[in-house]
């Protein structure tokens, strides 16, 4: 069953030729003749009628299946054991970056025994699926704090990889990508957007939305795009590199504190909200900046990895039943980000669930409030609506244009420095890494 | 203090004039002479530099303040004491239509006396916002079953929407048209979706995102286009029906299980996601129709009002404690909708705060568990990962291509017919309302 994600005829033309995967072949198709390491179906979904073979090169491309496709066997079984790996000399003349790999798709394969996921966990494994990074930057160092997907992302990690960062930088490179799972990526580049301050480098957090081997993958252009920012941009701020278009045409750079996943499954489902990308980034090696963001300098990069884990995220919703406040208080929470409808509003009536009385409870013990807009877009405005005015007179703080996780993840990051509730306020409204403005771009809406 | 929001400039120019809010006055510039009611500064922002009247016919339009403008005043105080009306006379050979009014921006005005808002009480006060709607349809009965401010809505007032809507329908109406406040209109058109079975007319959700009393109002406009959906088109579903651009030229026909406030502010606010919109209206009584409706029919309209309000909607985040969860359970809560990441994960590693134990709890106490997207574009799968299929396999729900917000009102009405968890399964996953597809549009990302 390794080739069970292929079409049937697929099937049956790799079993006739005796190719199981992990074999080198030859596939020969309207005259042109493709050798290559036949892969199984990639994990996510795709093109069942398309064999997918591993060039030399390290690209994986997929050929579609007709009767006239030509299968030859070149060499035997498990050509695939030991994953292909590409040499990381340091190459004189070009920027240097350090890599720092945490897990997700983009730093996993199939398990061609198993079916399951395995961890690339040597550096030139991370490699062989971009080869033509090393025309453009020369990897200096790959660090691997843990190997994790990136639902079971939380604070702890996101102090690991900034602290990783930090070292690394430090250490004399011009920048570092982080390699990510996509699921919580822009929850961690806020938190490492936070935690390091004085940023004199660029921070690149990339990953992949289908999987490295797949024909289809976003793997190698991500990764060869966020390289080409972190060893080459004049952005000196964490930044996350993705895929601009449902096709291989170029990546977005998009601010660390403004992105948010906003697709399921689209190679392009990472986007700027509230503010345009920074950029774009072509794998060839151009960029197109667009002069928002902080430039490169000399200076040290200060490692704040703090983070207070009692704080929480709560999306209000009609019939909200507000006893759930006084849980979160009674647990021990110090901080609540209220995502709230639009400028800013919860239940207010006299009836049961009026959060009211629960809201003025929390701060009374000293519980920090703060809210973000479920609208996504927009910013919140406590002003225009009488509604609106009463939770704010009871102290919450208005996050204006922050998006709701990142403004989850500041809270807890605020919060990590024990400040008093006034310097709590201060510091939320406080600009420290692009995710709070006065005024926002309409063109920024739905792009 | 009565113009406290207009500029210095013009409050000193009315203040000379001896005009007062709601007094009939000319304001002559560049040779032009307009003549209307003054109006205070509206609730919602904008221009403090023009000075808004409205007009006979009941438009509001804003004069920019320059030296040259002239202002004298007519007649004196309190014309805005009983607020304008027009009177609601059938029209012979009009389509006829109810509108059931429920609170909300487009059902209040500022109060001149005190600066907060009131509630437009008569049918005919309404209207005097939209007078050309009455050259379109014959308003045949206005019901206001309650007045509140969407912040405020719950199941209750849900199910008292879709009574008086069936009744209004079942008496003969080609449609109906529920204003309504617009920070939770999409789960209130959601969950009259539900509620309304053999739905054979068209039922049209509308409201504004500035306030009647503002010169960029679209209260008018929305009110106008919902009407000539209610009465005119051949849509038997429930939609929602605003602003399609930031200008008044038309407004968007969006189904009501498939749309989502994404902006705080803006005019065209409300999008589809995962699908196209429905269709498109203009004020001149023209629509385009996109033919993806179901068609009206001369079928009485079912009721089916039921709702369990021990049901929650929970947004996972890394970090999250999943002790919320055993306190939903121990609160007696019979269903909970996860926002769970992207395709559909939440924190599944050993530590401790991996959801699955407490999920499995939940599942054996009876609890319903459904999860849907917080990327809101795209589907949930849960066969990609090996994390979603542990997510899948202790039964919580996946509900493809639904917006959290809809599963969350789906949830809560598919447990007030008491099924079993089987039957609640089966039930989630049966397309009702236009809410659940198998196949996304991918031309509906971001627009």
């Amino acid at each position: 069953m390794e080739f069970e994600n292929y079409s049937p005829r697929i099937r049956a033309a790799l079993r006739a030729a005796g190719v199981r995967a992990g074999d080198m072949a030859e596939v020969t198709k309207d005259g042109s003749t493709r050798r290559g390491i036949v892969l199984p179906r990639p994990l996510i979904g795709g093109d069942a009628g398309s064999i997918v073979i591993k060039l030399d090169n390290g690209y994986n491309i997929g050929i579609r299946w007709s009767p006239q496709v030509k299968i030859r066997r070149i060499s035997g079984g498990r050509a695939l054991e030991v994953f292909p790996s590409v040499s990381l000399e340091p190459k004189p003349g070009l920027p240097e970056i350090s890599v720092v790999s945490t897990g997700g798709t983009i730093g996993s394969r199939v398990d061609y025994e198993t079916g399951g996921v395995k961890w690339l966990m040597e550096p030139g494994q991370v490699f062989f699926m971009a080869p033509e990074l090393q025309e453009m930057v020369s990897v200096r160092h790959v660090a691997v704090p843990f190997l994790v997907g990136s639902e079971n992302m939380s604070a702890f990690h996101w102090k690991e990889i900034a602290r990783s960062v930090a070292k690394e930088l430090n250490s004399g490179v011009s920048g570092a990508v982080v390699t990510h799972g996509t699921d919580t990526m822009h929850y961690s580049s806020a938190a490492v957007s936070f935690m390091l301050r004085s940023l004199s480098k660029p921070v690149v957090f990339t990953g992949a939305q289908r999987s490295t081997d797949r024909g289809s993958s976003d793997a190698s252009m991500n990764l060869l795009c966020a390289a080409i920012v972190a060893g080459r941009s004049p952005i000196a701020e964490v930044c996350l590199v993705m895929h601009g278009s449902m096709e291989d045409t170029h990546c977005l750079i998009h601010r660390g504190t403004r992105v948010r996943k906003m697709h399921t499954s689209r190679r392009d489902a990472f986007r700027s909200i509230n503010e345009l990308p920074m950029g774009r980034v072509w794998p060839d090696g151009r960029m197109q900046i667009d002069g928002t963001h902080a430039e490169r300098s000399d200076s040290d990069v200060q490692l704040d990895a703090v983070f207070e884990e009692k704080v929480a995220l709560l999306k209000f919703y009609p019939g909200m039943e507000p006893e759930i406040i006084d849980f979160l208080i009674d647990r021990g929470c110090r901080g609540i980000l209220i995502e709230v409808t639009a400028l800013g509003h919860v239940a207010t009536d006299e009836s049961q669930r009026n959060l009211l009385p629960h809201l003025t409870r929390a701060i009374e013990k000293g519980v920090v409030l703060a809210a973000a807009s479920q609208t996504l877009y927009g910013r919140t405005d406590p002003w225009v609506y009488s509604e609106g005015r009463k939770v704010q007179d009871i102290g919450v703080i208005y996050c204006g244009d922050m998006l709701p996780e990142t403004a989850y993840v500041k809270l807890g990051w605020v919060l990590g420095h024990n400040p008093d509730p006034e310097e709590a306020r201060r510091m939320m409204l406080t600009n420290y890494a692009g995710e709070i403005s006065a005024v926002s771009d309409p063109r920024a809406f739905l792009t």
